[in-house]
């Protein structure tokens, strides 16, 4: 970092206007140089979805000197992307997410607009970290996240990640927080997950509900544990799905 | 299976009229009794994006005994979801997406709606297989991928598949496929992603584009290498990302 000012891309999808973006914004700003993109509208479990059919387009919303802030009309991974295409002049150092507002643990990564923003930075080779908080409170108070992203990003800028892999930090609601626990991600599934509606009769209308159960709760290793103990959960996740264990098995189905 | 009819949910990214759709829902009939729901309208590269802000509804589109066909107006990921919710009387013994009109190899099933039915249906513990053709053909002819697809999901309905696997099976485009390669996720990167347009004098708009650049095309082991060579990629796909060889890497980071 010597003579070098880190660059920080920044990301969400819960909106450019959102609390835990510019939180997020305030909490590494000391770290570096600050560019910035998100959703011109929220873009909640957008998954990595791309925008492919109608031109994408951004705005500059707010500057200040190293802080520069952009709005976009496509999805998070499209912020991305068009970030490092247009308003970033070298490659940034660090890509963030979030803060989001709501769980992005366990098998919702796979959801999550996110982590599609540090899915995306991963795949481009660069060190990206999504932040959460675990919360249904619609005025929810990130203060006490704020000194652990500043100690997780000010980690990875000093020691970068390995490759192909990021990070999927995860905090629980608690004014207290009881430390940084490294985790694996931890399996569950979701239930209940529509409520029945109707619209001029036809019955066949549903809004997306859903209640999320864990399968294990027993096991102490899982970032759904460490989020229920009051930890917040840092999950090192790959960009590489193959899944390695099971190759051998797989040969064996087809012969 | 004795006794017991196969129940296959079918679902893909292009929509309910796509060919490749058409074709997979026949390569399989004969396995057992077929229920699709597929997107109202194509959905490509939607991710695992969910729909959360409307009402998501499905309609009877065509039936004949052992098949019915459903659109949603949903994603792929919705389309999953509703159809276990509403029109399957049983848990499906297998759940397929595609034919995909094109490639879902390496690191695009990050992006894809065809896989993200079969992430979704690896996540509710069903064994899944997205199959994909490589073309960039309007007309592209999927005949020769159906025999490997009937013998394939055949293979799956009989053996099953390793919790938290599913299967990414992708096509080259040729008459004379030369058999299946067991894979790994081969590496690359998109460059070139956007394309600069104007709206009205301004001009920052674009839309997506894209060349793929393979990262390490001397390696054999990938879809890369394979789908080059003329043979049917099979990756098998975990659901769980946890990059477990950078647990220690990642515990020396915070310390």
């Amino acid at each position: 970092m010597k003579g070098h000012i880190p660059l920080i891309l920044v990301s969400n999808d819960d909106g450019y206007m959102a609390k835990g973006f510019e939180e997020l914004i305030h909490a590494v700003k000391p770290l570096g140089e600050i560019i910035a993109m998100a959703p011109a509208r929220p873009r909640s479990a957008s998954g990595c979805s791309l925008t492919m059919n109608v031109p994408v387009n951004y705005k500059l919303r707010y500057q200040e000197p190293g802080i520069s802030i952009y709005s976009c009309s496509g999805t998070p991974a499209d912020c991305t992307k068009l970030a490092l295409h247009t308003v970033c002049d070298r490659m940034p150092d660090l890509i963030i997410s979030g803060i989001n507002h709501g769980d992005n643990s366990s098998i919702n990564a796979h959801y999550s607009g996110t982590m599609s923003v540090v899915f995306e930075g991963c795949m481009k080779g660069i060190p990206s970290i999504g932040f959460s908080l675990r919360t249904d409170n619609l005025d929810a108070d990130f203060t006490p996240t704020l000194p652990y992203i500043y100690f997780i990003c000010e980690s990875v800028l000093k020691k970068g990640l390995p490759p192909n892999v990021c990070l999927n930090v995860n905090f629980p609601e608690a004014q207290n927080l009881k430390g940084i626990r490294i985790c694996r991600q931890g399996e569950g599934t979701w239930i209940n997950e529509w409520e029945q509606t109707s619209r001029r009769g036809d019955n066949k209308y549903f809004w997306m509900a859903g209640d999320f159960i864990e399968t294990h709760p027993e096991q102490e290793d899982t970032d759904l544990w460490a989020l229920r103990h009051g930890y917040a959960s840092v999950v090192p996740l790959t960009i590489d799905l193959t899944a390695y264990r099971s190759m051998s098995n797989i040969s064996r189905l087809f012969t």
